[in-house]
């Protein structure tokens, strides 16, 4: 896929921090000399509340936003109204249409989910909130265990720090293995490479 | 010591998103009802651009931040310019003394150093980054090799995603060892707890 990709980063009040600026901190690395614009991108520009607290910028609108390479659906108790909103699920479908790839972190499965573009697929999500997103999309092959999923241009990371993992292999994937290596030794961060790791489904009954 | 206490993030052009946002989501868990209230600080209020691109808002200036109880000092390339920044750095002095606790994630380390801050006390930052660090506090007892090391009111971290790791080790401190899992896992974070683990001291070749 030729470089740079322009990664289109859906913001909404109640976003989850994490889920945001985990896969942000790795796909800005320095090390990687360009290889993808971030842009964020919200029902309106401007100041977003995140539900930790502090407030980061779209910088476009749904309408202003340039074409977008990949999306990256953030998770975060905001989700729990934004399947409920015609517009943004709306503006997913069409997003994911133009897009190559196509992520979402934590509960923004949920998204992907209730717009229907993952019916068929295999997909993973938080393992706390597995019940609750499950039941936003019946006709998805739910994974239980797993640190990510991908399936065709979807690519579904379990909870807010899975999305780091899910986003340097992607690196790996899109880059190179060195490359993402080097991003994760920047971020002195211990990445899980394999998608089956996921202790968290235990702890919370999944399996 | 009395909860809730409120957190002063600091901001700066160019600094490192992960160094705020990874802390930010543990100490903004909902998980601790409230105990931190987190703010975000810089010379002037309004958007302020990460390292990697996408902004955060800064909600007061250095003139008008509430009393802080706990600083997070971050890192990112914009050090490089706000370690000559006297305004800045009379600033975290001044702060520092009404904090009861400073912390610092990876070059942030630098700022605290070059206002004197650190002078005779152990700290750690940014493995990649060691030298020019520690160049700018040579009468600080830099750490080679921690993942984040204590010291009076001030703990220091390594790189990036090193922050979160002291993070969940002041919750324990502050809040309770239990809570502080149970952030952890909310994250689905795999929490190194032993603030000798470095292994990105080693690729550096400082040990």
């Amino acid at each position: 896929m030729p470089l740079p990709l322009t990664i289109g980063i859906v913001l909404f009040e109640g976003f989850e921090l994490l889920d945001v600026f985990g896969p942000c901190e790795a796909y800005g690395s320095s090390h990687l000399d360009g290889a993808f614009k971030l842009v964020t991108v919200a029902a309106e520009s401007g100041p977003i509340a995140s539900a930790q607290g502090p407030a980061a910028i779209a910088d476009y609108s749904f309408n202003t936003a340039p074409h977008l390479d990949i999306l990256l659906v953030p998770g975060g108790i905001g989700t729990r109204r934004e399947v409920n909103n015609p517009a943004l699920l709306e503006w997913l479908r069409a997003r994911s249409t133009d897009a190559t790839i196509v992520t979402s972190v934590c509960t923004g499965a949920a998204l992907l989910a209730r717009a229907g573009l993952l019916d068929g697929l295999r997909a993973t999500t938080n393992k706390r909130a597995f019940a609750w997103v499950a039941s936003q999309g019946p006709a998805v092959n739910w994974v239980k265990q797993a640190r990510w999923v991908e399936d065709g241009k979807f690519a579904t990371s379990s909870g807010v720090s899975a999305g780091i993992d899910m986003a340097l292999a992607l690196i790996s994937r899109l880059v190179s293995a060195e490359v993402a290596s080097t991003v994760a030794i920047a971020m002195e961060y211990e990445w899980h490479r394999d998608p089956a790791w996921d202790p968290f489904a235990k702890i919370h009954g999944l399996v």
